[in-house]
């Protein structure tokens, strides 16, 4: 299956540390070699990279490590093929607009006899469950809110029904953010960490590389991660409780 | 103003020679440093890099000149700001998806009192005219059509009606792609050139750089490059009449 990392801060934040474990299990440490993606938000703009080739031999993956790119949100992907062939359109992360808005979506899981009715404006370019199960959670976000973005307080249940559903029909990790919160949903594998004052040093399982983030970070920052498999030996990652929804903003659990 | 490039092409190709003549209008020899973005289909795919660098020293329109990413359909654009303040979520390309197909748009030019009524799913993110227009013309085209991607026959003389429609409002020249066709209106400056078979030497207006197409072409190949300034001074460049909308398929003018 696929590989998913999150980033929700308080403070733009670069993810080089992070995406350089990561990216090393797109065809190094583990066999993801089905492309990546990766997409940061600046503001309510998005930078989206995809790419079909291994992450751990992409120039555009060696960017990403090279330039640090500061956001407060941030989703990437690595993609093990399990519907929908290898090609650009079938790579996550998946951008769209509602509300005036980029959402940004990522999918680990495998979704069987998932057929829902399309006959809002969202439709899939690709062939993958994934972006089926995105343009049906925003067509169903727009017929029950309308025009209008909702409050995240009424969002937010709504985001859990949808959830719920679709993972009826088989594992549902997910990703979903409109760059001012991040969700996540986990029906298998997903472990989070907020990282604040006072900050230590973490140790890459998948690299040898370390970095004490005392010494790029000032007191006030926070800094959640959430991902498939705890990227860290020397951290304590909270696992999710299957079936569940997480809401992050500003570097911290607030549902 | 901005600046516009586009490549249609009948085999993917790459785009490193003009978007290097075209970068360096971004803040070298031209004062477009307002940010810049390119957009490639590689299959229904897109591969999307927007940045509010100057393009002449962004370290992602750098990649893109030493890594060839061959297509048969970019638009690039840089920018000079008239309406919409220098961030992420105001530079062009702008991408939308409608029918199960990406759309990619850039405009050159500046519309007044453009205030068309948005009563359907698409939203600008940013604060810019062009991306407004660009809503309205999706938002226009499935009102038309509904849920049906029409014929290219069909789809064109409505195109020619809105886009003369928004044109009534200011200078717009605007490129439009969907992974099949490339669309170009003229307001004010558009050139075009068709290179085929038999191929010869091209050398860049913006800089001292020559290419004999002859050595990295076969006879079949073709290409047509639309641009709101010739990017060579040894080539004869099609200037657009005011007014005109050409769609380029396969790397020639088909209408």
């Amino acid at each position: 299956m696929c590989q998913l990392l999150g980033m929700n801060c308080n403070t733009p934040t670069d993810i080089v540390f992070s995406f350089t474990g990561f990216a090393t299990r797109g065809g190094l440490t583990d066999h993801h070699s089905d492309g990546w993606g990766i997409a940061f938000f600046e503001g309510s703009g998005v930078r989206h990279f995809v790419d079909y080739q291994a992450a751990v031999s992409s120039p555009v993956a060696d960017l990403i490590k090279r330039c640090p790119i500061k956001s407060q949100h941030v989703i990437a992907h690595i993609r093990k093929a399990t519907q929908g062939r290898v090609s650009l359109a079938n790579c996550h992360p998946f951008v769209r607009e509602l509300w005036g808005r980029y959402w940004v979506f990522a999918h680990n899981g495998d979704l069987k006899n998932f057929m829902p009715q399309l006959d809002g404006p969202y439709r899939p370019v690709g062939t993958t469950d994934s972006e089926l199960a995105f343009c049906y959670l925003l067509q169903q976000l727009r017929r029950r809110f309308g025009d209008q973005l909702p409050a995240l307080a009424e969002l937010t249940p709504v985001l859990r029904e949808l959830t719920a559903e679709i993972a009826g029909y088989g594992p549902f990790n997910m990703m979903l953010s409109d760059g001012s919160a991040l969700f996540a949903h986990c029906s298998t594998n997903l472990y989070y960490i907020v990282r604040q004052h006072p900050f230590a040093t973490a140790k890459l399982s998948d690299e040898d590389l370390s970095v004490d983030f005392a010494e790029v970070t000032t007191t006030n920052d926070r800094v959640a991660v959430i991902v498939t498999q705890p990227l860290t030996t020397n951290e304590t990652w909270t696992q999710f409780q299957t079936g569940e929804l997480k809401v992050f903003v500003d570097g911290d659990v607030v549902e």
